[in-house]
């Protein structure tokens, strides 16, 4: 029997569909071709690039623009949004638009063009976590921008300037439509029961434990109750804290394990799957608000694209995630 | 300077890019295979469904379950909802969950295998038409259901049954979140303007005329104004209703024109464009809404999916609606 189930922290119901048994063997997903290096983002080619914003480098700092770093961020070349120009509200009849100011930087994770994010070694992989905490600090200090997405989606894309490893952050003078739903879906329970609503969900689900997928001292890693897709997984830190960019070094070196563990299982069992990774942190004015949790969002793009759910908002996912977490948690080991 | 505009009818904002000039050229999307026929939606293969729901045939009707058969509606052999059970709520913690009653229905739009809806002669396309109101009209009698969504996906996965044409009816006992946000702008604006948000849009979009595609007596077809996706195409009627199956006959009759003409004018600039069509329609509860509207979106899906749209509700649109609708406003004449 199918079964339908509501997204607390979007409050959707998503389907979780049981007709279709679903066997991993079923699961086929494009894989986009691999060009190869180098590219615009591999050392030696930084001027092909707009001037970086910020690097991490071993030696003494050389000029910037040159190798020997180990993380890089850069503007977008194309970017979907300008930093550039004042931000100006219009309406037009009954419609309402704004000129389009933002940022909109590139995340090279690593000089290595073959090495994706799962693949990087502990240090490194901190140092993108500590990339994405630098770039928030950074972004939140320009007020006419309200929140900032950082996100990553491997896999998906054709072209060799897109397979180098690398995320996006994405500052915007609105609220994301996703993040607006959340806070408000947060502010309603912490409105009626003075309790942050993730807190409790981190909670219920370490006393279930069916869906759990791993866990370090600080973060937790599960599959949510009412998925939208298979294999979703979302990193939770157990500590109360609304904005990413808050995380103490002990959590952001404990968010780097969690997610190290998560992809390397994602890998394990799927042989490296299409994936949409995306950090959902509380707007920039609201970076203390006691009901919103700060948290990253694992998704694989695993079934066929039909536009149905972005369409309807009906997602229909053929995997309960109790037997997705035993899958992940099975290859974790 | 990239502009960012809001969707009136989903409260949500829209980045239209400008930086990177998109192309005709440039809108590469994957083509599924051709599988051919003959189906289990194909005449003579009648028994490898379950038995049918509806069926339009000219001659006095022989059997059910027999060819000679314009349009025929099945259930969907493999359904997300079942209709069989008793509707259950219940709460586990915080989550909460129902049973998956509902109804998942198969509309095998012509007995051709190999003609898609855009090619189908006007009366074809009336009898698919017909066939959504007639299910509509049926499934709002079970007091279980809410809503209904009737979607078609074409050329977007691959597999002979997925390529005969057909559309799906998925009737709901909640409300889909997206026609749930929908009624809940069109309410807030009717409660203030006491006019129906659909029906002023409508009216600016006449007056304005940049967005415009094709129209005809009873329905208006246009590139909305926050387009989410390159060639975004939304067919209104002019006349105030809430519910598709209070269309009016020639109200009928002209949709199957409008629509003919939106899909032929798609598939003469794009060469058969993958793309995703949704009819918006009332819950079954408020089919005499003041302030819904029921209208068809039709979205080409041209862009590789990312997953970021989807899971920041951010969408990134390359091409300005006016650009778009100047484009199949030239082919369609």
């Amino acid at each position: 029997m199918p079964e339908l189930r509501k997204d607390p922290v979007l409050a959707r119901w998503v389907i979780i569909a049981t007709e279709r048994v679903l066997r991993l063997a079923d699961l086929r997903f494009p894989r986009a071709p691999r060009h190869g290096g180098p590219c615009a983002f591999c050392p030696g080619h930084e001027h092909e690039t707009p001037p970086e914003l910020l690097a991490y480098r071993d030696a003494p700092t050389p000029a910037p623009d040159s190798p020997g770093w180990r993380v890089r961020v850069v503007p977008n070349k194309f970017p979907a949004l300008r930093l550039e120009g004042q931000l100006e509200r219009r309406g037009h009849g009954l419609y309402d638009l704004m000129t389009g100011i933002g940022a909109h930087e590139v995340v090279v994770e690593s000089p290595d063009h073959d090495r994706d994010l799962g693949a990087l070694p502990l240090a490194a992989l901190e140092d993108v976590v500590r990339a994405y905490r630098d770039r928030l600090l950074e972004l939140r200090r320009d007020d006419r921008l309200r929140a900032a997405v950082i996100f990553k989606t491997h896999g998906l894309a054709a072209g060799a300037g897109l397979e180098h490893p690398h995320s996006q952050v994405l500052a915007t003078p609105i609220l994301p439509t996703i993040l607006g739903e959340e806070m408000q879906q947060a502010r309603a329970y912490h409105d009626y029961r003075e309790r942050c609503l993730f807190c409790d969900i981190v909670q219920q689900e370490i006393d279930d434990g069916r869906r759990l997928v791993t866990g370090g001292e600080h973060m937790l890693a599960f599959a949510p109750f009412a998925s939208r897709a298979p294999f979703e997984t979302w990193i939770v830190p157990r500590r109360h804290a609304a904005a990413f960019e808050s995380a103490w070094a002990a959590e952001q070196q404990d968010l780097a394990r969690v997610l190290h563990a998560v992809l390397a299982a994602l890998d394990r069992l799927l042989d490296d799957p299409p994936f949409t990774l995306l950090v959902h942190t509380a707007p920039f004015a609201e970076t203390d608000s006691p009901s919103y949790h700060w948290h990253i969002e694992v998704t694989p793009q695993l079934l066929p694209r039909t536009g149905f759910a972005s369409g309807s908002g009906l997602h229909v996912n053929p995997l309960p995630p109790e037997d997705a977490a035993r899958f992940l948690r099975d290859v974790a080991r």
